[in-house]
């Protein structure tokens, strides 16, 4: 069993107190409770600590300037708890100013991805939660069934509208393959990747009515025009860019001819594994240790 | 690599030809589409084959009484097409009366549960695609960011707004694991099981920021207060009811001791093989084989 990057929380959801609203009521007003504070995409952190690495920030009550006029006014989510108490996050997102609103001396706001890897275990889980939750709250504020407004129960984790209709969090589940054949791997770069030499194992959404397995033959011979066999999984992964459960796989090559779909797929080579280990990044890289395809990547090098 | 049922489908879903709407739009007027119809969970069937044996009813278009006021009238989705050409499903579900929209001597609609072993390889797939679709459709017919009305494009896979706010299908990543200990395995009765005596693997929903097999080692937690390790995937299957993706794993129980939680479990009890072969159904069933439950108990029987 593989371990991934954004799993490994170490707080207990406590997923049965939810439902206590009183209970969850009496944790937000803990003096102990940590409150974990996002704005749009982006996170707060504390680089106080030992050289090199930094710590998520996750102030106590007190340390926020008048609770009762910011804080207790923000949307917020309840995480779950470790041995310090229980971990609220709360969204800042309709604030133009929200260093305004965090204790002083905090922020700035900054994206989470190149700084992930520097994050002390359990961090990044609790982010990924995080950042799951908020997305989802963020792209449910009215009932799809009905159109009226939506409003949050059991700590965040169940939204209901006046019509009754209940609506819990979403997780998109995503297939990402090696697609191997012989002593090499295809490897390809995505149409929408940030600017660079990155590439990475073909991946997509798996859609109602297939099964995971499905859904990685599909997606790959959409993207490449390459039939598999034999799709074996590896692990899965959380994937908070914004809210996906990663299912990873390797998958044998019928054939290497490609036949590439330009709207999703910028080019696809297929790769040795000394290729890979000798590569000039001005030729191309590898996704960093963060991505489940590393993973993928690094199992299939290790087998030769 | 298992097979699971409801996976599967015969139809190639091209996915890659749903942005094309004139496209679209001429398969719809093929002679030779075939639409199926969907009322509020139900079905229609053909029983017209061989004994025993029944197919999901797909009439062409010159079928439908007066396609210009019914059929072209019903919200639709593009499914794929196969060697007979495309495929839709349409949704009669404002309908009080649905089999006036039918030809003549179809119906009447059933529940597909109990009548999903009879169906031919690949039409089980293919309702468990259309029935996805559809309960994605019907819970967002508003604009979850703006409350204002969704309008389907590409084929019915792509829903937006007037602020351009766009929505894709949804699919419910679920964990189903049978939990083991020495030469005995867990089986519970859910809460919201139908009536009867049945018993299967404990299961649950896999939330933002955990990986499956940490939602594997929570959910077992929770519903039975037992502690697992070496969680191991075996297969996966979509389950049309309304729309996951039910990802099938084995997991090894630390201990036996049971702490039932009773707002989700009836009850839980260990069994041995020997139990399971030999069960009397006054005592306990185990779920039928369009379960993939049924599968995570047949591969562990198969080991002694």
């Amino acid at each position: 069993m593989h371990t991934t990057f954004f799993s490994g929380g170490r707080h207990d959801r406590t997923a049965n107190d939810r439902a206590e609203e009183t209970l969850i009521a009496a944790w937000r007003a803990d003096p102990a409770a940590r409150f974990i504070p996002l704005w749009r995409g982006q996170h707060a952190f504390d680089r106080a600590g030992k050289e090199g690495g930094l710590r998520l920030l996750m102030p106590n009550r007190s340390a926020f300037p008048s609770p009762e006029a910011g804080l207790d006014r923000l949307p917020w989510t309840y995480l779950g708890r470790d041995a310090q108490g229980p971990i609220f996050s709360v969204d800042l997102d309709a604030h133009d100013a929200p260093l305004a609103l965090l204790p002083p001396g905090a922020g700035p706001f900054e994206a989470l991805r190149p700084l992930a890897p520097l994050l002390p275990d359990g961090e990044p889980a609790l982010l990924a939660q995080a950042r799951g939750m908020h997305h989802w709250r963020r792209t449910h504020r009215f009932c799809g069934s009905c159109g009226h407004a939506l409003v949050p129960e059991q700590g965040g984790h169940r939204l209901s509208c006046d019509q009754g209709h209940l609506h819990f969090p979403r997780t998109d589940p995503v297939v990402i393959m090696l697609v191997r054949h012989g002593e090499r791997a295809l490897l390809a770069r995505g149409v929408r990747f940030p600017p660079g030499n990155a590439i990475s194992a073909l991946a997509g959404f798996v859609e109602p009515g297939e099964s995971a397995e499905e859904a990685v033959a599909r997606e790959v011979f959409e993207e490449v025009g390459v039939r598999v066999r034999d799709v074996r999984y590896l692990a899965s992964q959380p994937w908070p860019f914004p809210g996906s459960l990663m299912l990873g796989f390797h998958a044998e090559a019928e054939e290497t001819a490609l036949t590439i779909d330009a709207s999703e797929i910028v080019h696809a080579r297929w790769v040795t594994r000394q290729e890979v280990r000798d590569a000039d990044p001005a030729d191309f890289t590898i996704p960093d240790v963060t991505a489940i395809a590393r993973l993928l990547i690094e199992s299939w090098l290790e087998e030769a």
